[in-house]
């Protein structure tokens, strides 16, 4: 008897050499038949970038060890899976993954997410995905406890699937693993980047600016990712792209939008 | 008596120079303080990138004529807007509009949109926001009617202001002014791109892949922004960044996900 094993494709936006995504391969191995299609340089803060003014390449590397297919790409994170499904593996994976991210993508990070932008790509396609970012920048981080939740969560949603449409945001707080209190499913938070650029002169006298962006939230629910990041829990938030704000469409439709043209 | 005119941020996707930018300058100088912020070059299908591994330069142009002041920047829409806000403007303009691009943004357009990534950037800051785009690749494009509808539903929105997380996503179709039936409020409908990349040879033998969507939506509702536009509407999406599924989270949260790390 044998069982078919499943496919599982695994992206990043740190670049295919970061420390997070062979993390990330490590934990996924006994789950099924990996390919890895990452982007041969850092891609954070590509947002959901696609290339299309540009050729792409593709290059084989041997990375990751016995048994593990993988590619570096020219592109983004998107581009990654895009390239992966119709020019690498020719079929759809069971699962993509993305990550595992050197910092958070918690609350309004997934708008400016790589790793995001990985799995909604996935997600659109309609696979299965799922990205993981740990609380942690440092390359030198601790992913021991970010690859064992990846691994067990990555495997719930081999067995159960996923609604239409939805993929997850996983964000893995920077705690030792036996002091994580467990997984919380959640929202995103309200936040936003206060803006400021550092404005410098450059060594022939001109301007440029550096963006120092600092994090703000006011959002005091007890429901949000970052609440239970900050408590210890490891956050789940059910990620969407349809963008549309339903709860606004009637408010809207009881304007005046009679336009004169004629 | 003096009035206080209100202050309009421009910006766009395809680059300071496209026709796009300078017919929704147009549009709106008679409703307000105009300064515009835009990249150097094209930045389409940037999606949500911000730039944060290199700094930016920002430099004073003078394409508008009388009474615009405008910037070009070497980063993304989104930069443009954080740029503009904390260091051409230091201070929150009344209004941002993004556009007019040259495409469509209707449907999943959208996660790939740079004219609506900076739309969502000022929204997040808390700007009444709009981006506008025209269902016309061409350079040599008509922007009568896009900019006369442009003009009107920014009177609209600096008079009525919108629900707090809300943008809009507007879209116009490709016809003469006086063909246009009128104005929809819509959602965005489900499609996707099919992924497809043209394989080539470069002249010196190494392989390269150059993107080929084509985009497939079986989305029948006439409620969405592709049936509106089919039939002659410029379709309104009211767009949120809270990408949380929220109709989601009690599904998943009645899956186990209890796991053994201690």
């Amino acid at each position: 008897m044998t069982t078919k094993r499943p496919t599982i494709l695994i992206v990043n936006d740190d670049g295919i050499s970061a420390p997070g995504i062979l993390n990330l391969v490590e934990a996924m191995r006994p789950l099924g038949e990996i390919v890895v299609v990452a982007p041969d340089s850092p891609q954070s803060g590509m947002g959901h970038a696609i290339t299309i003014a540009e050729p792409l390449r593709l290059e084989r590397v041997h990375l990751f060890g016995e048994g593990v297919v993988s590619y570096q790409a020219s592109g983004t994170p998107a581009d990654c899976v895009k390239l992966a499904v119709s020019s690498v593996m020719h079929k759809r994976p069971d699962l993509v993954v993305s990550g595992i991210n050197h910092g958070s993508n918690a609350s309004i990070n997934v708008i400016y997410s790589g790793t995001m932008s990985a799995a909604v790509e996935a997600a659109v396609e309609g696979i299965p995905a799922i990205g993981f970012s740990l609380l942690d920048y440092s390359l030198e981080a601790d992913f021991n406890a970010a690859a064992h939740f990846a691994q067990f969560i990555a495997k719930q949603i081999l067995k159960d699937g996923l609604p239409e449409g939805v993929l997850l945001n996983v964000n893995i707080p920077k705690l030792p693993l036996e002091e994580i209190k467990g997984i919380k499913i959640c929202r995103q938070a309200k936040a936003k980047y206060e803006e400021k650029y550092d404005e410098r002169i450059d060594p022939y006298q001109r301007k440029y600016y550096w963006l120092v962006g600092k994090f703000l939230s006011n959002d005091l629910g007890e429901d949000t990712d970052i609440f239970a990041l900050n408590n210890g829990y490891v956050s789940i938030v059910p990620t969407q792209f349809d963008l549309t704000a339903h709860h606004a469409m009637s408010h809207l439709n009881n304007r005046d939008w009679n336009v004169e043209n004629k």
